[in-house]
C-alpha cells in the first residue's frame, strides 16, 4: 500500500523549501530566455526549482515517474503507477514582470487517477493542498466544499486573449458567458485560477489551451471539494495531453458546458 | 500655504486605521446590497468607511470639500480649493466575493490639481502613496519612476467586459491591443490596477467607464512616477465627470492612443 500520508508531508515541505528558494532568487536578477515564442518564458529559476524537485523525488521515490514543465523529468506515454507533473513556476510572465501572482504546481497521480494536489502562492504564502477521500486546506485551514451557483452571481477566471479572434474557440461563445456573469478577472496563473476557484473567490475558470502540469495540482483539490474539473467540451482531462479546461462549481458548470458552450469542438492541434 | 506634509501624514494614520477597521468586519457578515443594478454592490463597510474618513476630515480639516463614492460627502460642480475624493473600497465586488483584492483609494486636489494620492491594498497591506514633487512610495520604499516600454513587451490589465459588445467602444479596437500586447489581466479594482502600473508590474491600464474616486487616487501616484494618466481619447480627466481613463508608462500611453484609438470617441452618457 502507497503510503500518501507520508508523501504528503514530504511534498508539502519540499513545497515550503523551494518557495523559500524561489523568493530568495528574486533578490538577484533573473535570467529569462523564450520558448516556443516570445512571450513563453522561461527563467533560470524555473529550471533549478524543477530540478530541485526532481531530485527530492528520485531520492525519496525512485519508482514514481515525473513529469516536469521544464523537460527534467521522464517521457511519458502512458499514465501506469505513481506519476508526479510538476510546474514548478506556473505564471512565469507574472514571476518575471510583477514578481507575484505565481504558484508552484504539483499533482500526483496513481494509474491516472488524482491522488494529491499542490498549488502554492510563493509570495502570498498560501499553500493549497488535498489528498482525495481527506480534504483540501489552504495553509492548514479546512476549505469548504463547493456549493452550486448560477451564472448571474459569478465570478469568472478567463483569460481576455480569448475574446480576440483565436484558432481554439468561436469566440462569441465566451462572449456571451462574459455578458451574462456578474464580473471577469484574469491572474495569469492557471493554477492560481483554479486555487481561486477552490477557495470560493471565483465561481469558474475557462482557459483554452494548457498543459498537463498547469491543471494537475489544481484538479486534485477542485475534485476533492466537489467542484468539476472537464474539457470545455465536458470531456474528462488526461495528464498526457494538452487541452481546454473549465473548472467550477456544481450548477454553472453544467450551465456553461450546455447553454453557452454546445457547440464547441475541441481542437486538436 | 497648505501644510501638505501635515495632511500627508494625517492621512496615511487614517488609511491605517481605517484598513484595520475593515479587516476586523471581514470577521463578521457583511450585509450587502445592490445600487444602480444587480452588479453593482454595497456593504455596510462600504458606507461606514466612507464615513469615517468624512469624519475626520471634517473634523481636521473643515474648510475642506469632500466627494465620496458612497454619497456622504459633498455635492462638487467646481473645482476651487482643496477637494477629497474617496473611495472607501475600491472593488467592492472583490471584497464580497474573495474578501481580498481590494483598496482604500484617496486623492486630495487642489483647484483641480492632484497633490497627494492613495491606495491601500487593505488585505495584502500595502499603501502606496505620492505627494506630488516629492516622490511616489510603496510601504515606504520609494518608487522607481517609469520608463519607456513598447506593446510587445506589455502587461495590460483590461476587464474582458470591455472586449464584448458594448455601448462604451467598438471591442475590436480593443481587440487588436489584446493580441499584440505580450499579456492581459484583470483584477476587478481599478485602483490596484493603477496601482499595478505605479509598481511596474502592469505597462498599461485600460477602462471605458469610471468614476472620480475610482482614478483620483491613482492619477496622482502614476503621475508623480512620470506615466501618463489620460481618457482614451487622451484627454484630460476631471474629478468633475465620469470617463474612461488610460493609465500607462511613456511611450506605450502614445502607441495606444495613436496607432490602436485614433477612432475612439467618449461618449458622455
Amino acid at each position: 500500500m502507497t503510503d500518501w500520508k507520508h508523501i504528503d508531508e514530504m511534498t508539502k515541505a519540499w513545497i515550503k523549501e523551494a518557495g523559500e528558494q524561489i523568493r530568495e532568487s528574486l533578490k538577484n536578477t533573473l535570467e529569462v530566455s523564450s520558448k516556443s515564442n516570445a512571450n513563453d518564458l522561461v527563467t533560470n529559476v524555473d529550471r533549478e526549482t524543477e530540478l530541485f524537485f526532481i531530485e527530492k523525488i528520485r531520492q525519496t521515490f525512485p519508482s514514481h515517474r515525473i513529469l516536469g514543465e521544464e523537460g527534467g523529468g521522464d517521457e511519458i506515454e502512458d499514465t501506469n503507477g505513481i506519476i508526479w507533473v510538476i510546474d514548478p513556476i506556473d505564471g512565469t510572465m507574472n514571476f518575471v514582470h510583477m514578481n507575484r501572482n505565481f504558484a508552484i504546481s504539483i499533482g500526483v497521480f496513481e494509474n491516472g487517477k488524482g491522488k494529491l494536489g499542490y498549488i502554492y502562492d510563493v509570495i502570498r504564502d498560501e499553500l493549497f493542498s488535498a489528498q482525495i477521500g481527506e480534504g483540501a486546506y489552504l495553509n492548514g485551514d479546512k476549505l469548504d466544499r463547493l456549493q452550486e451557483t448560477s451564472i448571474e452571481t459569478a465570478i469568472i477566471g478567463v483569460n481576455p486573449f480569448w475574446l480576440t479572434n483565436n484558432m481554439r474557440i468561436d469566440y462569441q461563445l465566451l462572449h456571451r458567458i462574459v455578458k451574462d456573469a456578474r464580473g471577469t478577472r484574469s491572474i495569469g496563473s492557471a493554477a492560481l485560477e483554479m486555487a481561486s476557484v477552490a477557495a470560493g473567490w471565483f465561481d469558474a475558470y475557462i482557459a483554452l489551451r494548457l498543459s498537463p502540469w498547469d491543471f494537475a495540482g489544481g484538479w486534485v483539490i477542485v475534485e476533492e471539494l466537489g467542484g468539476k474539473v472537464t474539457r470545455l467540451d465536458g470531456k474528462p482531462l488526461s495528464i498526457l495531453e494538452k487541452s481546454s479546461l473549465l473548472v467550477a462549481k456544481p450548477g454553472i458548470h453544467e450551465t456553461i458546458i450546455q447553454k453557452y458552450l454546445n457547440n464547441f469542438v475541441e481542437r486538436k492541434e
